[in-house]
């Protein structure tokens, strides 16, 4: 008899969160046989549907995080096939693009700090050539004069995230997986075992096994272990999505990431004519305002070293929440026992990487939940690094 | 019996053209015991929704504008008493702001353009007080101190255009006006009068008044004086609507007119937070897109002289066509014998001043509906000045 206040057992794993990490991991968990119950009050919005969708694992890593750039090299790799497969099951275009990424610096400051980037890049083993300013014009043909130069990362690619995101969506649901639009407000325990979430509406959903991937959102779980809690931050990011208007051909064909006087903008080509712009860093808390600010310095930048960014259409501006975490890291995991129930993994703090990280995020989690070990890349970003035990204020399910 | 092809008369008066014009026609006409319809696909929202409700009668006229700038100070005599009947008739609020506008100048040249207009509308008998930039920040204390200095035109208001468009539909519904979704595709006639008009679904509303208040649509209706349809043009104006986050006090209490190295950038406040933020003038056609570079542009043009603009949320981004003619003029009053046919008036070209001249335009041709003579001041503004007689290009009703 189930303990009091906890429904019949409904799934086998619970997934609290629908973005890009959550519902990777339950298409890959429902095709592994398991049934698979997703919790979202949305779709994932929060950070998956206002990325650029970038695949560059190294401009996102920096100096001395080699860790970081080691799981970033092995979601990069895992990437191309996870997104054939998905494709193939589905019937959807994810809008994966080859063409590498053109790093361009405006000033001759601007460039000596991509030329120590373009070091660190080729230390990790990529090809990276530089590239003067007429160089990068020959590439990219609506580049202003002005470029100081360039270096063309060729292995980089980008997706179209929310493409990808509403093929994952589909690929979830053909394998199975079941949603439930809701927010889960607890994760629920008997003794030291989880046995379900519960739910805002008030309602549970039993199960012997929960995934929290709700992104930065994971902070206003109870039964997260505190310390994990305590390391998420919601860190603000703006972006725009331009349009060509009718007529006009694509302005660019590479990923364009520039550093103009310091800043970094990119700007991001789709194939059907969408070209994205981003993206703002701030420490804001919770709030997803688009400013006057931030667009206007968006836009300023990305005119300064494609001048022709003028003429195209501003078709949408938006704000997401990324979950960062104090090192860089994402938390990919059991919670190990003492500083939270058996049964809870996490898979959130994907920080900048979300989207490049699903098919690996994926592959990890579901390794737990089906007896296999994960990759070793995921060592060090284990959610028991932020100290513990401590309290994890779960709910007892009696 | 009616002539083949128009259904039987239906209305004393059809009007083409839902915006602030036609849609203030048609409630004083109503009003006035007339039974009338008005045709408009949308709701008349090619300039009137667009608009930023300035009602600066001057400051719009260009020197040698001597006409023009009468028939503004009519309609701004007239706009009060129109606004407070409006309101009284529908219990709607339009937002009608009368703390002035601050004009300011960013640099010495900008600065003494501004002197040259102070001159130009004392000599129009308004007040113009000039102030110093210390001046300008005791009145407006988010002001950069950069500011050159500023003249304060105290009898200049303002309207909350969306307001005041949803109240004159209001009143013009209570009056007994009748509203059909649908575009006017040309005017009909019955030898050397009107008959009717005919609509874009096919069918046609009989009446031997016809008013068209079609802004530049007015070109594609036929039947309307070639000269007149070959007149106007449409001018594009973007803008942007701001707001204030949640807590942060109103940044500004006037109008600001700012001139930035010689671009103009203006400022709206509104009762409930809305800081409206325009506009481009663009001689781009019919073009309604919103681009980059010019959101871009009257953010820094905002943002240089009062730099909090930042921080407030980009909340809506808008291009409207406004109609424009050869002398910056309207077209207002009934096309007369030999140019067009009897029964057939024009409300149309206010350009910039749509807004502003509504309740005078709507005097005059009223007037005209109801067999009394409009105010001297349109006289220069007659549909006749382009040329005629031309030919009309009427659809013969029969």
């Amino acid at each position: 008899m189930p303990a009091k206040g906890v429904v019949a057992v409904t799934a086998d794993v619970v997934i609290a969160g629908g973005g890009v990490i959550g519902t990777a991991i339950a298409w890959r968990a429902a095709r592994a046989g398991l049934r698979v119950t997703v919790v979202d009050p949305d779709q994932g919005d929060a950070a998956s549907l206002v990325a650029a969708g970038m695949l560059a694992p190294v401009s996102e890593a920096l100096f001395g995080e080699g860790a970081l750039l080691r799981v970033n090299l092995l979601a990069v790799a895992r990437f191309g096939s996870f997104a054939a497969e998905l494709e193939e099951a589905t019937g959807h275009q994810v809008g994966l693009r080859r063409e590498g990424t053109l790093a361009v610096a405006y000033d001759p400051g601007d460039y000596a700090a991509l030329v120590r980037l373009t070091a660190f890049r080729r230390s990790a083993g990529l090809d990276a050539e530089e590239l003067d300013s007429r160089a990068c014009r020959k590439l990219e043909s609506f580049l202003t004069p002005d470029v100081h130069g360039g270096v063309l990362f060729a292995g980089d690619w980008s997706v179209d995230n929310r493409r990808y995101a509403a093929a994952l969506r589909a690929a979830a649901g053909l394998a199975g997986a079941r949603v439930v639009r809701d927010r889960v407000t607890g994760v629920l325990t008997s003794g030291d075992r989880v046995r379900g979430v519960r739910l805002a509406d008030g309602g549970d959903i039993g199960a012997d096994r929960v995934v929290v991937a709700a992104g930065c959102w994971t902070s206003a779980i109870t039964g997260v272990p505190a310390p994990v809690r305590a390391a998420l931050r919601p860190v603000k990011g703006q972006l725009l999505r331009l349009r060509h208007p009718d007529g006009m051909p694509p302005v660019i064909t590479h990923t364009i990431r520039a550093t103009v006087r310091g800043t970094d903008v990119y700007l991001v080509p789709r194939a059907d004519g969408e070209v994205v712009v981003g993206a703002t860093q701030e420490e804001r808390g919770p709030d997803r305002t688009v400013t006057a600010g931030a667009v206007h310095d968006l836009l300023r930048d990305a005119m300064s070293v494609l001048p022709v960014t003028s003429e195209l259409e501003l078709a949408e501006t938006c704000a997401g929440l990324r979950p960062g975490t104090p090192d860089n890291g994402p938390i990919v995991g059991p919670v190990e026992g003492g500083s939270g129930p058996d049964g809870l993994l996490l898979a959130t703090g994907h920080y900048r990487n979300g989207i490049l990280m699903s098919p690996a995020t994926a592959d990890a989690i579901v390794a737990r939940l089906t007896g296999r070990p994960p990759a070793a890349e995921w060592d060090p970003f284990a959610p028991g690094r932020f100290g513990g035990p401590g309290r994890f204020g779960g709910e007892a399910a009696s």
